[in-house]
Formats: structure tokens, C-alpha cells, sequence
């Protein structure tokens, strides 16, 4: 069915609509018969590759390995770490029937691996010399929810899981960070997006963790979105499993942990941080198309063939380009590639080839130039710095004039209510969480490392204050 | 725990036993602890991870382009095609348990997803505009098993799985031969695995297909083993599942479809067909590790140097090496880059270094040469391409070698049970076939394409011949 160059619903007017408009119509993903499992398209599926073609260099670099562990796990494995259960029960998706049998020990779907890489460490770290182990994996998980949406919610969705043991507290505490740093390093150089960095709550940390660091996301409605998580574990699993290891000292310990990931969800911060009322807005780097060629008057002798030959002059330079040579009209091509947020765009028509030159236009601000063609090559790779740059600075603008400081409720209320982070002093008591949440649906995003004192008070309950927090209605 | 430099079984003593302690010491996989679920360790997955990289460049050089579909299919669409439900329904791992709800319409873990895909066509494709659809996805599958074994038969497997929807048969028959010839290409360029192309009997044939072709490789034990497989389905899935598009000439149609698959089963392919009694055998293309570099008395001014360098030097020219810079003996070393399937092993000692030379030694065949450093980096590249070519040629020479012509049942017998392909005349019958099943525990493999005559009579029956087939024993 032809779903395209219908006009999507403007932003403004009903945002979440505007995001289901555009996840559909740019192609991006497709419904299946089954509630929360969504289908990734072509489109969609190759923004994902990007991720993970710069994520597995991120990766290697670090030192870490990628490997598949099981897609079941067995309840009775699943029980042992209490807090662990204890979060992740009420979402299974339980296998129950094996072939023609009844299944003694249930199979969970796996929800997150922590369970499997421990119980698989336990087998393979024996020595010092094993650590540290830095495993990642690529693959689905399910978690079944209630209220899904295309990317941000589901209940399955597609993430990469790191999860790793080492000899020493400090190396793990390090590692957890690093990676967070990592996430962040993505988000300036390929997604565009400025993340918040800092430390969950107790009430918002991952269930067993000891420590949950998270980047967080603000999007075009002012909600904020939890865009990637990186934990510490201690040694808690590794007891509960049963994992040691003879150290040098000739004693043996249990070593220390943690896993991270990012998922499919930096799809949706992707399309709620630039999209606009024409569609997404693709940063040029995690851009399946980087530019797409649309001859004009395609008929007229000369056009394809100059177009063709632009095409092959941009590859030449190793950028994802597109010519689009079917019957459709100029017109149509132009939203359509607007719609999927092609950055640039180049019209090659009869008229200006007489004064050898083209038309080039920039998604994200709509800026026109005329190029000579020889120029073209060049000024097309300086333009995808110039528009990711861009695109950068206005979210990394956006962001910072949506912090603000709340130094009591109302305060707080006026700017969770409007839209953007309310920076707070808070007590460390998980009932002024709860109060707020309760209040004005919102919640603790994270502590942010840099830690300021704007107040002496918490802004919720007044007692004295310990930490400054970050509040927003969050996905 | 420390499994390594354990010896191995001989394979001619106990080829199972052999093959799993090959998977097992060179760390390819572990066992998990739901039975056939195994554990894909680093090195077994970066093999994977180079066959991926492989077909994912000759995918998109025929214009298919990946995509995630969901990893469940619900109970009453998987009902839809009946040949392929009765296919696998005896093998479906069901979920019956989302959260804290029992389900109404169970859920199948996909075992393969051609109801999946069919249902989104339906749902994106409207014209022959739309077509072809030429989609991939890259995931795991599962299938319950009764008796299983490393990457050859598991409850769960990695594969990647083409589904195409064409206009006309002719393009869809040429597509389904089409892949078959990649996987053919990827056999001879990537794996150095020899494979006999063919068609399946209807016995043999993916359920719900109206031809299966498969690549068909021979182990060292004589066994074949079915390595990967292409279908064309005609319309029948297009029917049972309503998709169809408006045609040039106005007519409402339904289109011709594909499946086509390989799985981490070519993994097995690869021990079975290269491994000998030091372990894991590489051929080079594929290996994760193509050369090793083993320090001599680490402690000697000047090596550590030296061998940092020259591992500098490969990977320059973009070889993988690693160095083994631990406190581990060179001898441990030896043993265990051996069991590993190293195709190079480079030592670097003093005495050599005094001469400025190094010793390099072939893990194919075990030959030795000193080599002048600075001749290293190109040799090394050099002989990388001799050892596949080396590999390739002996794995075809023992596969001519053991496809022997049978005439009747004795001398089918004869071949079969010492290992190998009977070449032999068929009437077509089915009965034949399940009489040979029984008789010997062989099955037909496929029906080459090249189909000469070598008999008036079928060697089963003695009935009018139609095809030549060969029959062997299989995994």
C-alpha cells in the first residue's frame, strides 16, 4: 500500500502521534500480528548496522569479545539471584512446551543474559590469568509489556549486552564508566544527540546492581528518555552463582561485575531529538542515505546520465548515495526522501547542467546551494560534517535551555509540567521520589556527576539535602 | 578451568568423540544448561562473524537488503500454510506465559519465518512496482531437538534466512539458484569447502517448498553433511496468506517466493572437513586468527621488540595476528595455536634474530621455513592464499575420491557403509529411498544438476531409471 507522502500530523499538535506518523511512514518499522514485536525494516534495520558497525569498533578498541549465549533460561537458573527475579518475574515470556512435551524446568525467554554469563563465568574463570573477561553480545530480548511503542517500548527489542568480570573493585567501578563514556561518545558523533550522564537512584537502578549509571536523552516534548545503561554489580551474582577464582595471592575470591547496553530505543531518541513536521531528520553519519540524487526532467537527454555519474564520483568517496531513477515524479521524490531524512539532497536537471552545475539541499535547515559539478564530491562530504554539527548544537542548545534549577515544588511542578529537566536538591529519601512521581508523574532521571549545591534543602520534603538530581516526565 | 593442551581423541579412533572435544578445547563453544542450547564463545563466533561479514557483501552485491522480523510467531498465523505446519509443529518450543497472564494465542518461537515474512508482504506489497522484495535477517531459530550436537543439529541455532517475493516464476526459480551458487562461491573462496550442488527429492524437501536445492558437503568420515539450502515455493504461501499485487496489464496477481539459509552449522562443516588429531584446522579467509606470533625466551633483550613489530607489520596488511605475550611456555603455546587452527605460526627467538630471520610454520601441513623479517609481511600474505588453495584442493581430491558409482543394492551398500556418495540411478519412487533408509541408514542427498545417465534401471528397484541421485549417510 502506497502510505507515502500522505502529510504526517504536525509535532506540535499531537506529538505522539507525529512519532507513530513517522516510524510508518519513513519506513523505519511495520506492525506484526503479534502486540509489541515490532518488524524492522529496511530503512529502520540499517540505522541499527550503523550503531553497531561504530559500537563493535568501540568494543574491540576496549578490549572486549563478542559472543551468542542462549535465547532461554532455565527458571530454576533464573531464581538465583533474588533482587534479579524479583524485577524481571512480571515481564517473562515463559516457554512452556517443548515439541510434543510439557517442559519440567520452564524456559524464560531471556529478558536481560546476566544469569547466563554468570553461570557460564563460573565455568570458564578459574585463575587470575581468566580475568578480566569482557564479553558483548549482540541479539533480541523480550520483555512483556503492557503499553508498547515502535522502539522505545516493545516487548522485544534488539540490544547489545556487555558483561564482564574482573580481579579488583576499581577495575570494574572503571569499566562501568567507561563504557558509559563510550555511549556518550556516540551520541556526539553519530546519533547527534547530547546525553545527561549520572548515577539512578536506588529506587531507578537495575534490579541487582549495586550501582546503575544511565545517558539521558531530551526529546522534542521535553520528556526525557533513558537512552542506555551501564551497571556495577559487585560481587553479589558471582556469589549467588558461585563463581571464583585462585588469585596470586593463592587465595580464592569472587571477582566483580558489570554489564551495559544500548538498544533499538536510540532509534526513537534519534527521531524525537530531529525530526520536524516533514519527517526525520537523519544525522549524516547514521544515515543509511547520505544523499540522494533526484534527476529532474529525467527524459531530457544528458540528465541520467550526469546523474549517474555523480552517483559513482560520491561513492567513489565512500558516501551512502542513492539515485532515484524511478518513474515517479520530482515532486514525490523530494518529500519522500524528506520524510526519511535523507540529509542532503542533489537535483540534477537540464538547466543547470547547461551552466555545469547542480542543486544541492540541506534536510535539516532546508538551505539551498548551486555547486559546480566538479566541486561536488568534496563540498558533499564537508556538508554531512557541517549538518551533523549543526544538528548537534541545536540538540545540545535545546537541552541546555530545558535544565533548570527548582527549588521548591512548585517551582519543580512548573518546569516537569512544561517540559525538561527540574535540577534539584533532594534528600536521598526515596519518598520525595515517590511524592513526585505521585505529584506530577515524573521521576529521578539521574544524579548527575557533576555534583553542585544549589540549595541546603531538599526541594521536596526540606530536610537537608544530599544530592542533585535531575527530575523529567521521562518515555 | 584449564581444558587446554589436553590431548585429543584420534579421529579415526573416535571421530564423535573427537568432534566434540575439538569444540570444546579450542573454545569454540560450551554447553549451556538448557540441553541444546549451546554457548557461542569468542572464537567460535568470530567465526561466525566472518562468514557474516562474507554473505552480508555478496547479499547486497544482488540487491537484498537485511531486516529484523519478530522472534515469535502467534499460533494462528503459523496455521495458515498447512504443509509447512505440519512440517514443525512436532518441534516448536511454545510459549503459553506472557508476564502474569496465560495467553490466548500461543506463541511459537520462530523455527523458521516464512509465515512471518509473507504476512508483512501482504502488508507491503500492492504493485508490481513493490517487487521484487529481496529481504534477509540475520538471527537464531529454534527447534527442538531430541538428540543434539555442536553447531550440527541444536535446539537453537545462528542463521541467516533470505526470503524474496518475485513477478514472475522465472525470476524466482533464478533466485533460489542464484543463492545456491553463493553459497556454492563462499564454499570455495571463504571455507575451502568443496560442495555437491543439487535439488532434494520430494522426500527431502523443505516443508511447504516445491523444490529445495541444497549444498551437500562430505565429512572425514565419509558422512555428508547438508550445509545449506535454497526453496522455491511458487504461490502457495502468496495464496494461503492473500498477498498480491496489481500487475502491469492490470491484473491482480500473486507473486513467486523464495527462502534460502545457512547456518552456523557450516561451522561443523568447516571441523569435520579440515580438523585432524591436533585439533582445529582453519583455512585462512575464515579464521579469526591467521597468524600467531610465539615469542622464544620472552626474557632475551630484543625479542618482546622485535615481535611487537612484526605484529605491526601484519596488520599493516591487515592480517589478523595476535601475539602471545604470556607467561605461558612456547611449547603450551604451540600445542594450543594448533588445537586453535592457527594457519601461521610465526616464532620469533634469538638466535634467529641474530640472523635476522624468523621461523614460520604452516598448521595445514606442518612445514617449516625461516623467512628474513623483512620479508615476513608479504610472505605472510602469500602464504595465507597458498594454504587455502592447499586445503580447497585436498578436500576435493577426497571428495572425487569417495563418490563412487553403485549399480544395485550391494554395491550401494558397499559404499555407504565404508563412507562416502553412491551414485546411483532412481526410478523416483519414495519407496526406494525409505527402502535404502532402512537397509543401510542412507538417505538421498540431492540430484546434481549435472545429470548424466550411468544406468537404464533404478539400483534400488530395477524399474525404469529417471534421475541420478546419490545416497549417503548423513549427519
Amino acid at each position: 500500500m502506497d502510505i507515502k507522502n500522505k502529510s504526517i500530523t504536525s509535532r506540535d499538535e499531537d506529538f505522539a502521534q507525529w512519532y507513530t506518523d513517522v516510524c510508518k511512514k519513513a519506513e523505519l518499522m511495520d506492525y506484526s500480528e503479534v502486540k509489541g514485536f515490532i518488524i524492522y525494516r529496511p530503512y529502520g534495520y540499517a540505522i541499527w548496522e550503523q550503531i553497531q558497525n561504530y559500537l563493535n569498533k568501540e568494543f574491540k578498541k576496549t578490549g572486549h569479545e563478542n559472543v551468542y549465549l542462549p535465547l532461554v533460561i532455565n527458571e530454576s537458573l533464573f531464581q538465583k539471584e533474588k533482587d534479579h527475579i524479583s524485577g524481571f518475574a512480571p515481564e517473562c515470556l515463559v516457554a512452556t512446551i517443548g515439541g510434543t512435551e510439557k517442559l519440567e524446568d520452564r524456559l524464560i525467554i531471556r529478558p536481560t543474559s546476566e544469569c547466563l554469563f554468570t553461570e557460564h563465568y563460573k565455568h570458564i574463570i578459574s585463575s587470575y590469568r581468566d580475568l578480566p573477561k569482557l564479553y558483548n553480545q549482540w541479539c533480541s530480548v523480550v520483555r512483556w509489556e503492557k503499553t508498547t511503542r515502535p522502539f522505545l517500548r516493545g516487548s522485544e527489542f534488539l540490544w547489545q549486552e556487555g558483561h564482564t568480570m574482573h580481579s579488583s573493585e576499581e577495575e570494574a567501578r572503571h569499566e562501568a564508566i567507561q563504557m558509559l563514556d563510550i555511549y556518550d561518545k556516540m551520541g556526539k558523533e553519530l546519533l547527534a544527540v547530547p546525553f545527561v550522564k549520572g548515577k539512578k537512584t536506588d529506587k531507578e537502578k537495575f534490579a541487582g546492581a549495586k550501582e546503575t549509571y544511565s545517558i539521558e536523552a531530551l526529546m522534542h516534548d521535553g520528556k526525557a528518555l533513558q537512552s542506555g545503561t551501564t551497571h556495577y554489580f559487585g560481587q553479589d551474582f558471582a556469589k549467588a552463582f558461585g563463581v571464583q577464582y585462585l588469585d596470586k595471592d593463592g587465595k580464592i575470591k569472587n571477582p566483580h561485575q558489570t554489564s551495559w547496553g544500548v538498544s533499538t530505543r536510540l532509534i526513537g531518541s534519534i527521531i524525537m531529538v530531529h525530526g520536524d513536521d516533514n519527517g526525520l531528520v537523519l544525522p549524516p553519519f547514521v544515515a543509511p542515505i547520505q544523499a540522494v540524487i533526484v534527476p529532474i526532467q529525467m527524459q531530457k537527454e544528458g540528465v541520467l546520465a550526469k546523474a549517474r555519474e555523480l552517483k559513482a564520483l560520491l561513492e567513489e568517496k565512500d558516501i551512502r548515495v542513492k539515485l532515484d531513477e524511478s518513474d515517479k515524479t520530482p515532486g514525490w521524490k523530494f518529500s519522500e526522501y524528506e520524510m526519511k531524512g535523507v540529509p542532503l539532497r542533489i537535483e540534477v536537471g537540464p538547466r543547470d547542467l547547461q551552466n555545469g552545475v547542480v542543486t544541492i539541499c540541506k534536510r535539516n535547515d532546508g538551505k539551498k546551494e548551486t555547486l559546480k559539478i566538479e566541486e561536488v564530491a568534496d563540498e558533499v562530504v564537508r556538508l554531512l560534517g557541517v549538518i551533523h554539527e549543526e544538528m548537534y548544537q541545536a540538540a545540545v542548545l535545546n537541552l541546555s535551555k530545558n535544565i533548570k534549577e527548582a527549588h521548591n515544588l512548585e517551582e519543580l511542578e512548573a518546569i516537569v509540567s512544561k517540559g525538561g529537566y527540574a535540577k534539584v536538591m533532594w534528600c536521598g529519601d526515596r519518598a520525595c521520589e515517590d511524592k513526585v512521581k505521585e505529584m506530577f508523574n515524573a521521576t529521578s532521571r539521574c544524579m548527575p556527576f557533576a555534583q553542585v549545591k544549589i540549595d541546603e534543602k531538599c526541594a521536596i520534603c526540606g530536610k537537608e539535602a544530599k544530592y542533585l538530581v535531575l527530575f523529567a516526565k521521562a518515555y
